[in-house]
């Protein structure tokens, strides 16, 4: 499947002649073909227009005919076949089974909002029927619903080369609610994008569809994607990724006449809080189930647990013997790409600098630098240092994790208080734990958007009760879910008709309920 | 009932002695006694640290008692009797009988709330139960709810000196969400804040709450309004007011280091479309109806109809001359404060020296200047007109009104496809003007947040299908509402617990159901 190495804007293959781009291959630091053009500002105005054109035909769309280009997006990912696969390992280096895994979760996620599109409850539609006689004054009949916002700016990140870039999450869920999308493929696997977009315009031509409800603009430079979010017809914008990029957008969508919401995941430290039963009861189990999570996909998840949070007590010595042996076994790996390497660098480097921060355990096999390897690696602080010590709430990207050793029950509550928003928060302990522990479940739920219990925050399940954002700077509206079908809500937003006649109404709302979707009628829930 | 003055902090009166500010009788001009403390830095510091400190006792309140704190504060503020609406009528100029019924849509908003908290349903519970055998991997127990924010800062609205003030909408969501509350009342009505303040935290006292669940800061500078909002304890802003004073709290509340939502409502132009059918059939009637919804409290409705469309035909002809009729007989009115008459005057004089933009009508009986009196008045112009100069798109806050003559249907809908974001849209028609105008509901389905059939936007009612919110200038957030059930859910954020023991969930989430709250279990709805 040969790859164009172009935008492609409302159905158009366009490319600028000029400046391109390569991908690079990140276990061998060899460029990948072909060529990827640099998107322009011509490019953003041609792709936000023909999705500002759209937006009228794409809302109109039926709920039926919606889930069906979805699901046609669906299976078109997985004909794609064994060339995604191959295109996306070459990119990311990430191995074969990890990307299968990633595109069986892409697929379910565009399925699941098909699926929620086609069932249509999700307009929580709500019927409030007039009372003419009402005194003092006459009730009108008031019937509200979500509606579409309008083109969405979505933001591919590198760490999610399928299920959170081109048909990703943020994705799905914009075309679900009923909007156009342009999406700035990540520079690290454009290859991987082009393939999907493909996919995606291809389902848009089926369904009848003007072109421009999906746009893919490739590019490295920051320009590209500001501008983006500065055109006057972007309505909203998805990103996950890091806290400085989110909070570049962020700032530049309220700087404009006419502010936007930007709904950015920017990872979090994820900090996993071990108490003393269970540190006693399971020392090494828990050493082993840290080196997995902190290992897996060489650390490269939002979720990643880089703090550990424990008591300083024999048993925790415990889990550091045993973390140490673990740590030291695991493999260096190659990461997505070199940028990230290079942070990841810098941020093991900055707490290795740091004073009462020492390192515990590392890899026995030396990373190969020409693979761009990474390798797992575990430091140790004291509470006081934790708190003195802003750089320890700072995520580093990859497969670290520091401990920090608490004097007491106090100590360790009050750490708990110093954390910033995050995604997650673990906590790990028996029942008598939990119980005398309460305080600590009661300040985390102020930080977090997630808490797991006795498991690790990485391996994120989709589900409607899934909540994966959280306080700033986890986030940037922490009121949002970027995964699980809650995520759909981020595009909509609410309309009142007020005395309507019956057959002007959407049908959501009509009296007949010729959807027959679960409403709100008159304060009582009805399906 | 004599009143302090002062600011009522956490329970306490406190006043930096030094600069005092009082509230002015609008009908004549004079001040009234006492004077009142300005807000300064200390006493913004001193009400959110003690919000801070108060909100994880609040947030733990049982529903039950939640909710008879926010009836007792209900059945407080009727208790004032009298004294309330005198107070008021001194402070506003509005009539006995407008703030007798505005008092009681506020206890009835006050109300409502606690009902939806003893209910208990809006916190959107969600369980996904744990399949331990699943393939690949086990699937966790997953469970989801809305939880309180944190400290919400509040400012009063002169418009609306109960029902958007002290105990407003804005305060009694941010309440029933389980947040404590920090007010800044409006400076031309403090003494009506302080009679319910003082309601409040006795509230709280009898609920034997830490006083840092309500303060009420007084004030007239902006800079203790955006001191409110630059405090690292605020964790959103509730606002009703003009599109400067929002968007200024908004830049600065996404210019701290942690960003928090301004839920800004900043007023429209509230358009009202008139079909050729309806103008046909009922020109005077509409005319009769315009006139009561741009005179009624005197104008000063951020839903006042500034706007009608209609087609340059002799049915709007007869629409004019039953106006100029009715308008001329309309009763000049104090307006609630001299800032607003002033910044209505100057509105009216930009209308009035547009190019192509003419009077034509007016009140018959000119306003009194001594007695803050306003007139209503009505301008006409032409589409073009209107599609040229940006200062029609501009509220005009107060009794005024701007027809624009359209040459045909064509010429109507592109009126309509310039509009900005805006509260309300309003269209007049017969059945058949519905079916050939149909794509006029599309294009303002883009543009607002309530559409009106047939009616007039003012007299929201307030109910769970309301919609009170649009895209911007109307709103900072067009995705919320501050007016209805729905207005809960900003000061709520969703958290997800995984895998946790059944006794250490919020009963909300727990498995038996103690709450008996309808839930989202395994994807299906249950009671």
């Amino acid at each position: 499947m040969p790859l164009h190495g172009k935008h492609l804007i409302a159905g158009e293959v366009v490319g600028t002649p000029g400046e391109v781009f390569q991908a690079m291959n990140p276990s061998s630091g060899t460029a990948l073909e072909p060529g990827f053009s640099e998107g322009c500002e011509a490019d953003v105005d041609q792709a936000l227009e023909a999705a500002r054109a759209a937006a009228p035909d794409y809302a109109a769309l039926t709920n039926a005919a919606r889930a069906a280009f979805l699901d046609d997006i669906a299976d078109g990912i997985i004909a794609l076949g064994d060339a995604l696969l191959q295109r996306a390992m070459l990119e990311t280096g990430l191995p074969e089974a990890r990307l299968a895994g990633e595109r069986a979760r892409t697929v379910n996620q565009v399925k699941m909002f098909a699926a929620l599109v086609r069932e249509g409850s999700w307009v929580e539609a709500s019927i409030d029927h007039a009372i003419p006689g009402r005194e003092p004054l006459p009730k009108p009949d008031m019937r509200r619903m979500l509606v579409p916002i309008g083109p969405v700016v979505i933001f591919g990140a590198s760490n999610f080369p399928l299920a959170f870039s081109v048909a990703g999450g943020d994705s799905a869920s914009a075309l679900a609610a009923g909007n156009p999308i342009v999406v700035k493929g990540h520079e690290a696997h454009p290859g991987t994008s082009e393939l999907v977009a493909g996919v995606i315009a291809g389902a848009v031509q089926n369904a009848g569809l003007p072109g421009g409800v999906f746009s893919l603009i490739q590019g490295r430079s920051h320009e590209v994607g500001l501008a983006l979010v500065r055109h006057s017809a972007s309505q909203a914008v998805g990103f996950t990724g890091s806290l400085r990029g989110g909070r570049a957008l962020f700032d530049v969508a309220h700087s404009r006449p006419e502010p936007i919401p930007v709904y950015a995941e920017m990872g979090s430290i994820n900090p996993v809080f071990v108490l003393p039963g269970a540190m006693q009861e399971r020392a090494a189990e828990f050493a082993a189930g840290l080196t997995t999570a902190v290992t897996a996909s060489v650390g490269q998840f939002c979720t990643n647990p880089g703090l550990v949070v424990a008591l300083d007590d024999p048993a925790t010595g415990r889990f550091i013997d045993t973390a140490t042996t673990s740590f030291g076994a695991s493999e260096p790996a190659t990461m997505l790409h070199a940028g990230i390497k290079k942070a990841f660098a810098a941020g093991v480097d900055a707490l290795g600098a740091a004073a009462n921060v020492s390192q515990v355990a590392t890899a026995d096999t030396a990373p190969d630098s020409g693979k761009n390897e990474a390798a797992a690696i575990l430091f140790m602080t004291d509470s006081d240092t934790f708190r003195e010590n802003e750089v320890l709430q700072r995520e580093v990207f990859g497969p670290a994790s520091v401990v920090v050793k608490c004097r007491s029950k106090m100590d360790l509550l009050d750490v708990a208080r110093q954390l910033e928003g995050n995604l997650t928060a673990t906590i790990h302990g028996s029942e008598s734990d939990l119980a005398e522990y309460a305080e600590l479940v009661d300040i985390v739920k102020t930080k977090v958007g997630r808490i797991v219990f006795n498991g690790f925050p990485t391996g994120l399940e989709v589900c409607p009760s899934t909540q994966h954002g959280g306080p700033y700077p986890a986030c940037t509206i922490a009121n949002s879910t970027s995964v699980g079908t809650a995520a759909i809500t981020r595009f909509a937003r609410p309309i009142a008709f007020q005395g309507f006649p019956d057959g002007a109404l959407p049908p959501e709302l009509q009296e007949a309920n010729p959807r027959g979707i679960r409403r709100l009628v008159d304060g009582d829930w009805r399906e």
